[in-house]
């Protein structure tokens, strides 16, 4: 079982995520949570030039060699070993935000993105994919107070730095993707109380997915 | 004008693009001699990275991707901005490594390979590329050689490490390559004195290209 977090900066992936792992923990699963970029030992060498403001010379290109040497190391390395040790694997982003950010924002043709994230994962899709959508000025306005009350945020701020048109891109690129992929991206309203989404979550997996095997 | 140099470990690579750059400075060419990886500031992060015997659990994609974001950034903040303003330009390594390497040597499809290099250097092709070949085991005696001297090339021992069965894969790739690209690669025996070898360069280039505009 592989499940991923999508969505733009500040859409609480990374506190759902942590939710869902400690629920499914309670129900005496075997979790592991991890992230893109930086889920791997080399991926936190990664993550640092990708994030930073000090990058913000790199190319598109570049820019989605990294991601994508992060994602093959992170997949070999991280994932696939946990999955075949009967963990369940839940990763905030994965192959959708090279999609959406190098196809949709920065306008790399989706084809060939398709073809890498192939490529990098040697084909390893997750079962279920939950997209937290909320509008951009909200998501943002949470990234950037989360980046002024934390040191490590504040040095990732390079996508937060984008111009809202980016962020407006971003956002649609996820609503149009999830709505290509229905069998395996589900939309839930970001835009509430944690706890509120949390339950939206859970309906929604509950109905996709048992975990009783 | 854009010349690139190829070869096995220790072919002489590194000694003859600093001859030809010296010798086209001597006739009062503007030049820019650089490297891959690690031609741009991002690189030389790539390239500890790529070289590091440290490395040697990295996937053969994430070694494709990682020299792939290090040529795109070369290209872009490097080579490009050179050769507009009327240098010459001299890499050691470049696009050929990538298929000879990652697809001859690790097994990475070649079809691939081609339409990664072109979404890196956005179709920039050397105007001549230099293959220095000789023998893997006198290749490889000189680059063990150096790397005892020299604590950085020590550091960037990870190519050395591999066997000989895939340094001989290396040199035959190379040899099949330049084979299928006559047009462009110039094969010279590298296992001569560098006197040599650079007069048997100069006098390969003359043939092709003159220097005189």
């Amino acid at each position: 079982m592989f499940i991923t977090f999508e969505g733009i900066e500040g859409c609480g992936k990374t506190t759902q995520a942590q939710k869902l792992k400690e629920y499914l923990e309670s129900l005496g699963k075997k979790v592991l949570l991890t992230r893109e970029p930086g889920g791997s030992n080399l991926g936190i060498t990664l993550r640092k030039i990708l994030l930073s403001m000090e990058s913000q010379d790199i190319t598109k290109e570049t820019e989605l060699f990294l991601y994508l040497a992060d994602r093959s190391q992170h997949v070999h390395q991280i994932i696939k070993p946990a999955l075949e040790e009967g963990s369940i694997v839940i990763s905030d982003r994965y192959t959708d935000s090279t999609v959406v950010y190098q196809g949709y924002g920065r306008g790399i043709d989706p084809n060939i993105l398709h073809l890498l994230n192939e490529l990098a994962t040697n084909k390893l899709n997750p079962d279920l994919t939950i997209l937290l959508d909320l509008p951009v000025e909200i998501g943002l306005k949470r990234a950037l107070a989360r980046n002024l009350e934390d040191k490590i945020s504040r040095e990732e701020g390079r996508f937060e730095a984008e111009s809202l048109e980016f962020h407006t891109k971003i956002r649609e690129g996820y609503l149009t993707w999830a709505a290509l992929h229905k069998e395996r991206i589900i939309v839930i309203n970001g835009n509430n109380e944690p706890e509120i989404v949390f339950k939206d979550i859970l309906e929604a997996i509950k109905n996709r997915i048992t975990f009783n095997n």
